[in-house]
């Protein structure tokens, strides 16, 4: 039972408060047993039943629930290097699209790997990830675009959450983008989606989630509407990639359906932001995207003050976030998008947890809860978020084992 | 004499060519004798008299110059986490100066601090800089804003060159904001920086440039032509914060007294930039503290293609710049201001060589030059720039030694 001593605050990220209420505690002690949380608060008020125990020191650091990354497309073979010099000259994301780059270019080369490729360059982003205190990963299928290869990028996820250091929650986004197959007969792949992957992947336990990225370039509002109704028959939950680089009718979808997340909303509208306040959907903010594709940002601030949940997420994948580096994309939704550092950390931790469904297990620092932390060299969290490093992170645990680095 | 082959790609960064010419060699190979290049080309060209020599592996990855920071305020005693929340909050710049915080602070703190406290925690920035590649810094006094702490400030960084690991460009930065004594007596402070401090930092070799931050809340260009032209009289370089806030004429000023770089620009008018442009002053863009200010950036573009070169750099200080991540700024600088992969690497290497006068030692990797490079983790720059990580950085050499990480 090891107790976790000499912290200079430890931010819990409570359940209860509001967004900017991340719980910070000076002076704090962390006890856990096992794979739980058993106490936490003021070290002044450690109960004696724990003085005897092992005792680790935090250094007069920070302490924070571990990260949960709740938006990547982790598994992928291939980088675009050259999709970001032609945007840098002007191309938009569209112009990319529809000149057969951007994921179509992604799907061609992860079909040709093999799941042990892919699983070791997913475990290598993934190590990486944890070194950087990210303890939860919700990682998305997408460049298969079909049967086979949606189950193996699906496959790889349930290999490397098995075997750790971290926590995986998979999404089968199958409709990511009409493949080239199909791009005659739209209506048969999302038939294929719909009567064939989806009950093969409830059959295997291999996601979750089911996500749609509802474009123009990508599927209908209609399309959407169709494969996230019968992912909700099959028992998994919704996910939404929506109103991106249009005003598209995603976020109206993910409210109207009890989606548990709406990511992107670069361009959601005011009607929509009252409608996902409404029904208590999560938004979950993609900063790095919108840095790379030169956008506007998600009206963070107009979502918070309204009552939606934001959540921020990296997005990470080859093309328009090339980036798994979480506490940039926290610095990004403070500077570009005026979330204040406490908004911006319950963002990747509570509220992140919550766009996955998992907020009754990680998220937070409460009793019985998941012991998944990281100390941060760091005297605070606006400290940690404000001296942007390579990487701030001293020590990650999960599940009550430190995966990365030392106490 | 060790021969460094095995490099997937070689960015030279040449004296010849634009912005845009990084002079990539393929299947290179770079010879070094001591501190110096001595050979620089393809692996299938090199020189017989070099088979026998000692060969390092590079291991197939990108091989660049050192990178140099052009302009950092790298000494300096505390934080200022507050000053960033109150910007969020909607503060400006100028409020927050105004109201006694900003850079009067860290003066204040600064002040109390002795030279062994601002030369560890100096040091501590400085190694981390070494592990992302870069191997000189120029690094600015102007939170001592006395005759005795300016000299002070100057002394921790002859202090921490002549220790190493980095080649550090001391710049004296007095005339940073009129300090707290003088603000009823502008014209005091200036004669103590023309008439005593100046004089002083020039016989004891305690700076090789002169900078006047131009601002409304600093300096007249009247004010800063009357210092720099003194430092000038006095063998200084001249250097100028110019156009960051507002356009106050600072980057006029840098082209009529021929300094050798205008710093920040960010409204900089269409006149000034042709000024610029026929006088070869360097441009030096911070798009670090753009971001944290949340400023419209630079026009990069506009200068660049006017015929200005423009540097890239951190700009690293406690208030609106608390990051010394130097690929951040690079990948800032072709996300937010659209230079290319190329030009922001020659931004980091030539061209800020040149923005403190050291192009004829430092920047490039040819013939004869410092042997000052890194070795990152990447096929090319492209994708190092793009494929934005912790730490892409696998070693750094300074004058033909190792200082981080290893081949």
């Amino acid at each position: 039972m090891p107790v976790l001593v000499n912290i200079a605050t430890l931010a819990t990220c409570r359940s209860e408060g509001g967004q900017d209420d991340v719980g910070v505690i000076g002076d704090a002690a962390l006890v856990w047993v096992g794979d739980r949380v058993q106490w936490v608060g003021r070290v002044s008020g450690l109960p004696a039943r724990f003085a005897g125990e092992t005792r680790v020191d935090a250094r007069s650091r920070l302490v924070v629930p571990g990260l949960v990354d709740c938006h990547t497309h982790t598994a992928f073979a291939g980088w675009r290097a050259h999709d970001f010099v032609a945007r840098l000259r002007g191309a938009s994301y569209l112009d990319i699209a529809r000149a057969g780059g951007g994921i179509q270019q992604t799907v061609d080369a992860t079909r040709a790997a093999s799941v042990d490729d892919l699983a070791a360059r997913s475990r290598a982003h993934l190590w990486a990830m944890a070194a950087l205190g990210v303890t939860t990963v919700e990682c998305k299928s997408g460049y298969g675009l079909d049967v086979d290869n949606e189950l193996k990028l699906l496959e790889v996820y349930q290999r490397l959450d098995a075997e750790g250091p971290l926590r995986l929650v998979p999404t089968c986004l199958a409709a990511h983008v009409v493949p080239r197959e199909y791009r005659d007969n739209r209506a048969a792949y999302v038939r294929l989606i719909t009567d064939v992957l989806l009950p093969a992947v409830v059959e295997r336990r291999l996601a979750r989630y089911c996500d749609v990225f509802v474009e123009r370039t990508a599927f209908t509002v209609a399309e959407a509407r169709t494969i996230l109704t019968r992912a909700q028959v099959l028992g998994l939950g919704a996910k939404l990639h929506a109103d991106q680089l249009s005003d598209g009718g995603g976020a109206a979808l993910a409210a109207d359906i009890g989606a548990v997340s709406a990511d992107h909303l670069e361009q959601v509208s005011a009607e929509a932001i009252d409608r996902l306040a409404s029904t208590g959907v999560t938004a979950v903010s993609l900063p790095l995207a919108t840095l790379y594709l030169r956008q506007e940002p998600m009206p963070a601030r107009r979502l918070i003050d309204a009552g939606v949940p934001v959540a921020v997420a990296t997005d990470f994948n080859p093309g328009s976030a090339p980036s798994y580096h979480l506490p940039l994309a926290l610095l990004l939704a403070c500077t570009v998008q005026r979330m204040t550092p406490d908004e911006a950390l319950k963002g990747a931790t509570l509220v992140a947890a919550r766009a996955i469904g998992l907020d009754h297990e990680v998220g937070s620092l409460e009793e019985g809860k998941s012991a998944d932390f990281a100390i941060i060299d760091a005297a605070d969290h606006v400290e940690w978020l404000y001296h942007f490093r390579p990487n701030a992170c001293l020590a990650t645990y999960v599940r009550g084992r430190c995966v990365f680095g030392g106490a």
